[in-house]
């Protein structure tokens, strides 16, 4: 990933075609997490509309003046106690000279070290109620759902939702411990499974611990590869193929208890630490 | 790609996970061409209200009663000429028991054989009057541009324009004859460019006439092959890695005339019957 | 793979650049296994030197008449049992008009279906005594060894040995229940890591059982994965990259006991079959 | 690459699994061209067996004391008059610390950056005489050829020779300008098609001319992309997927004017520059 800018004791970093100033905001801390996230409306209306929608539900925490990179925010809690934040202006990356990329529709340029990494795609969270979350993000925040996890009990697992051609922009399953408000991983989308497969090696060569992949899930079908950075959130760089949500009016998907056992695509076992480790520990 | 049906003198064909029932149909002809180009509406009442702003342009030609595989349709003519339609209702695929997928949340079975196209993913025109069809098809069909070509001259010689967060939908280009109504190519997307390259060996090995690619675009990126089926029309296959439009508010690139005097991506220059060669012959 | 002949209750096959009339001969059995592995010497004098070298040794067999695709053959015992053979005339492969390949410098046309092996790379078996194994591949039959597992007792573990560039024709490891001759696995490579993803796609959808992979060895880093056939046998479909033993003096690599508990290049858990599945079942 | 010794106005380069301390020694000059290539003997007795042999054709210079990294050579000219020498006594590279890989069994940390060449392929020169390089390089250098260009009139028009498994250590076409011991290319590996394209996009982005490709060759089957380095010498990066001579009795594919004349494997037409540039210019 690529710095562009800093404040206070936070970096901010984008990936080489994230077109926004910034996708991920670090800030030194004590204990490993998520501060927020953070969605872009379609527009200042969609923004105000939408958060008009949040404010009734009591889940609101009202407007904030922004951020670098970005302008105003509407800041609210899920029900699960995740810190979200909605906003619409935000700063169009604009590569410095020595960044300009040589074909000029994309954002910068093409990086010849590290992962590659070309986007933010997508975020997962745990949840002490996934259903509830599922509702939230659904009826209020205005997501689809593409696929979830129903267990043989009836109760809701794991839940993954869209607001675009992706097949998911989120995702969340069910806290081990109970928990409430956690965080499990951040995903950066590279453009080939190659890719993928070359990051495990510079992974390997920099020490960085591998929990699991390189794989294909069986939910979503993206290929994947599982690290924890040094603070100890986990991280994903996976690539989804040509696979879209393209149907304006695409069904659910539902895993079933005794489908998920059967493990990844191709026969990996989910490993047992991707059920429990989350952050910040519990 | 896999066959779903038959009717008369037409076969209905579909990648590996185009969700709908095809999306292709040929229909035996002694000239090479588009028939015609459908497009779904995100809902009924999207498709009432778009079928209502194209009867007022003039451009209309009326509801069909649908064909094999969708309902109705609202037929009309772009000002160029070509045939198009749109339609709501459509049939979800259902596989066959021997073509069912080991993961649910596919299509129909990944295929052992051919050149794996996964879905649909775009189409070419040629067009005698590029801003003029740009115009309808932004003002009045109501697409985004997010590319274009612009000649030094002011005149506007290509546009690429998406519905969705893939880059694009559809493409146009002028036609080198000044002709109407011309079809130029039709795309389907591969989940890699190794399966670009793969789709290549079979086309030499099958006697396909590669037309130029594997190569990567300048505009819009896409790693291409493009090759003409055995009555002339030109079909590309293609991976856009994990390039996607997610701004809402995206500005179209605007690439010059000495621009794109330097061809593609890594500089293979622009075959000359890319330019000309279009279906029907002139 | 394709067949390219029958025997009585044998079938005869190679991957689409095998250069012979095939590198794998199935015949019908009750029980699981490798019958032989036959290696072919580099002239027909190197085939009587070698002959009369393992004769001297006491483990062999004498000579057969050969069989369908190539000639007589010397036939010996390793010291473990397993039944090997040299040959030096040879069949080679001649593709009927149907498969012949567009490009004439490689054997037969490009497939455009199934996992698409493109040759046979080389041969795992167990033995009782892994050291004893390699002193005779190497000291009688000519191999030179590249890599090697050697216990904190100094017992050894693995041996990977070559009479190529590749960085082995031939591997060993201990087998789990110290049972004599029995086979491993034979491995197919593919030309690159996609080949071998698309491979599990394929396996996926026809039920055929994956045990491990794909993911990426430590030793020899192939990246590999493994799939067991209808009747038991494990096969491997892999690729090296552009991995080759270019020095002619390459000293072995000796992986330790701790080394090896760390699993896979990219930690995959080595899995527990892989230690004791071999056929024939003890 | 990476550094691995500077002497005088030369710098040692290597790629990160080259075995020895160095593939590639670059030394200052007002024009571009091979100062020499030097091949390695399979061991000592071979090194002054093939000098002894060589010296007997007037074409051998003599002892040198050897290099940065490598001992004393035998050098001599071809009929052509390329500068060659022949060696046995080589320093294996030793990774510094910080350069130390993961994985005992590769020689370097794999590199982060750059385009990740792996290691020294071949080298391909150019020759007034065809014939009569191919003959001096088969009978008293001792490589075998694996592909040849043979014209409509008898005359060859290039040869692809080797000492290894690997396809070709060597490759030479007829100069354009009937000029004497040119340079045209060297080659370094990298493990897939897919880096192949991503060193084309590092190239584009880095100002680097990319001549021709990626494309696959119809000769040797290599997906190939030649750029010219600042000083004007081309040089390759390519991948052979599986593809190595194993047969021990492998006969030389001969391709026809006619053949040639169809291009690449894909159809890409040979360019100009490829039969003309070469170094140092005429």
């Amino acid at each position: 990933m690529t710095e562009s800018g800093r404040r206070g004791d936070s970096v901010y970093l984008r990936g080489w075609d994230d077109y926004e100033h910034h996708t991920l905001k670090l800030t030194a801390s004590k204990v490993a997490g998520m501060g927020h996230v953070a969605y872009r409306a379609t527009s200042p209306e969609a923004l105000e509309r939408r958060a008009a929608i949040i404010e009734k539900t009591g889940h609101g925490k009202g407007w904030t003046d922004g951020d670098l990179g970005h302008g105003r925010t509407y800041a609210f809690n899920t029900p699960d106690g995740h810190n979200m934040e909605i906003y619409y202006e935000t700063e169009w990356y604009k590569a410095p000279p020595e960044l300009k990329p040589s074909l000029k529709n994309q954002a910068m340029r093409f990086p010849a070290r590290g992962a590659n990494v070309r986007r933010l795609d997508h975020l997962n969270l745990l949840a002490s109620d996934v259903g509830e979350l599922r509702r939230f993000l659904g009826e209020v925040v205005g997501m689809r759902e593409t696929e979830q996890i129903i267990l043989d009990n009836g109760q809701e697992a794991g839940a993954w939702m869209t607001v675009t051609n992706k097949t998911y922009d989120i995702a969340f399953t069910a806290d081990h411990y109970g928990a409430h408000g956690r965080f499990h991983h951040i995903t950066y989308a590279v453009d080939s499974k190659e890719e993928v497969l070359r990051a495990a090696d510079i992974f390997l060569e920099n020490g960085v611990y591998i929990e699991t992949g390189p794989h294909k899930h069986a939910v979503q079908q993206t290929f994947f590869l599982y690290v924890y950075e040094p603070g100890g959130n986990r991280v994903e760089v996976a690539n989804a193929g040509a696979r879209l949500v393209l149907a304006p009016d695409w069904k659910p998907i539902t895993w079933t208890e005794e489908e998920r056992k059967k493990g990844q695509a191709w026969g990996l076992k989910t490993i047992e630490s991707f059920h429990t480790h989350g952050t910040p520990p519990v």
